[in-house]
């Protein structure tokens, strides 16, 4: 599949997820390249059709996207609740644990997330997988002591890489921390997994979403299609 | 008994501390008030004695005093071992479970012990207690959606406060992160509280210690005492 048959699967799954979308909601958006979708069409909605709802981003790019369409945005710490939050997603398997976090905006989209009611990933087709791991993992890391923690994730065979841009320096997050992948390929047992990341010091967040999605919109050469996750 | 009194309890304690520097270690360098006085006393070490070792500090506050009497600092990154950390406590129990943080600098004070091969904290007495939890235990959170966290933390009875400097702004830690201070008054279960804290998403890292440390050195009227830890 090429790039432009993807995104027509992503576009197809974010209008699908804007939907979702009422008026009066506090609404959580993601980011990605398959929310920016869901943002164009909810942006459409606000201009063509009035609807008035309440956004809060996890990150700056989205919060700029948005806002540009007219969208009223708060800080996470200005409403009470979240309604429902729609995010992309990396990968996605069949027990609805996902990893997250290429984009770099895991830590706010993690936030985002466990303060919402209701949580909706919108991805194409090549994101859902049998085994999560063949996307590198993604760790946001204090910088301090960074290496240290390269080096102990090195000696349990994670594969680690520290996230380098385009000039060789380390990738900042949105609170100015380094991501660090590691190209585990598959990761049979994700909840060990997760219980020693958070527990190793210089960690402050992982890309590991474990049964935290109540339903996934796929993007799919038939159309979009809604898997509901039975265990939320 | 009076501040005059207790520094000087802390001051005998730093000087007694000083003497584990050995030339050519590699020593962690804590913060706060009872670390300046070892400091202060490397500081005469190296310019009387010709003392020579390679400090690694836990804050910009230390590195600064240290490097102004000379003292080579590199960052934890450039050095494969650390022989010995040197830092202070807010409390510390006969379990060697301490509460470490009200300099705020807890978080890189953490980083900088996991990588050291022993670790002393030099306290005066007041710091000896049964149970810990009277002093505030401090927590490192993310700005963003850190209303969320503090209210998570007041729904669990944390008693939670987020810590302000003098014009009524957050504190900023050295990683630009905020303080919240639960006031606990007795932590009679640090295991589990600690559990809790670093899986709560928004926490970067926490002020508890657990059998982290090898010896504490109490700085006491009757002198300086050492107390050895037998489980590490």
């Amino acid at each position: 599949m090429d790039k432009a048959q993807q995104d027509a699967l992503k576009k197809a799954a974010g209008i699908e997820a804007a939907k979702l979308i009422q008026d009066g909601m506090i609404a959580g958006l993601g980011t990605g390249s398959t929310v920016r979708f869901l943002v164009d069409e909810l942006g459409r909605r606000v201009q063509e059709e009035g609807l008035k709802f309440t956004g809060v981003t996890t990150s700056r790019r989205t919060q700029e996207q948005a806002e540009g369409y007219g969208i009223k945005i708060v800080n996470i710490d200005d409403v009470d609740h979240i309604d429902i939050t729609i995010d992309g997603a990396d990968e996605v398997d069949k027990n609805f644990n996902g990893i997250k976090g290429g984009g770099a905006a895991l830590l706010w989209e993690k936030i985002v997330a466990i303060n919402s009611n209701k949580v909706v990933w919108i991805v194409d087709q090549s994101k859902v997988v049998d085994t999560i791991g063949k996307f590198p993992l993604p760790v946001e890391v204090i910088p301090f002591g960074n290496g240290q923690v390269i080096r102990k994730f090195e000696a349990k065979g994670y594969k680690p890489t520290l996230r380098l841009d385009a000039a060789g320096k380390p990738v900042l997050t949105d609170e100015n921390d380094y991501v660090v992948d590691l190209h585990l390929e598959r990761i049979d047992h994700p909840q060990e997994l997760a219980e020693d990341l958070i527990h190793t010091v210089g960690v402050v967040e992982h890309g590991l979403f474990l049964n935290m999605v109540d339903q996934v919109i796929v993007g799919d050469p038939a159309g979009p299609r809604t898997l509901i996750n039975p265990n939320k």
